[in-house]
């Protein structure tokens, strides 16, 4: 059943206390943790107890609720890195560079010459080509 | 006053109509558009209405309605550009690569051999430094 524990995940086996983590944040909807893989110091992932694995499959409430939760986790990573910036990111699904199946916010701190660079490429959008795009997306969203 | 119009954000003025997008969606919280200088097609991003740099400064209840609002616009666009991941990233700070200091959410479809790559060099949390890292943190959220 969606949000049920899956046996084979093992942020349901860190959100059940089967597997130890160093724990930031918990209540009764999440779960903050370090990542045990950082790519900065105070790398942290949020997580919901239940199992969900993307955006696009949470039921919409949890996922408010969730991000409820990231604005005083954020703030508290900052603070104790000492920096004032940060991504908060999530990777849906495995061609996103999702690994782990559960859906997790990584908050990652930035510090200036931290070496971090995100590929940033644009083009500019073709204004037919994005009004006919903008309005088939429209037009595929149900309130 | 926090939430008000910012007479020199770009986003500010997209949302009151003064500067044209191309709108994927919007109601009383949120607008979508797709992003004018895309690294992928469909690269869209979802703003609050009111002005809110970050989301260390937003009302935790308003992050958590703008959120709610992302499921259903990241699967339409999803469904449009016909993939199955995406990327959904909130760059905070200029640090953090923001260049727009009004909060928003790129939501950025993953196609297999698209070029993206983002790096990830991990490394090994320390056990001994994790765990005061995480105690630090948690002391410093204040809920």
């Amino acid at each position: 059943m969606a949000g049920s524990p899956d046996p084979s995940c093992v942020f349901c086996k860190i959100a059940a206390g089967q597997i130890p983590c160093f724990k930031v944040y918990e209540d009764d909807v999440v779960l903050a943790f370090l990542d045990i893989g950082p790519i900065v110091r105070g790398h942290t992932l949020v997580i919901p107890k239940a199992h969900h694995a993307t955006v696009m499959e949470i039921p919409p409430e949890l996922l408010g609720a969730v991000n409820q939760r990231i604005p005083k986790i954020a703030k508290a990573v900052l603070a104790e890195v000492g920096v004032s910036a940060c991504h908060v990111l999530v990777n849906n699904g495995a061609e996103a560079m999702q690994s782990v199946h559960h859906l997790h916010y990584h908050i990652i701190p930035r510090t200036p010459g931290d070496g971090i660079h995100i590929p940033w490429n644009t083009r500019n959008l073709d204004k037919a080509a994005g009004a006919t795009l903008a309005q088939a997306i429209q037009k595929g969203i149900h309130p």
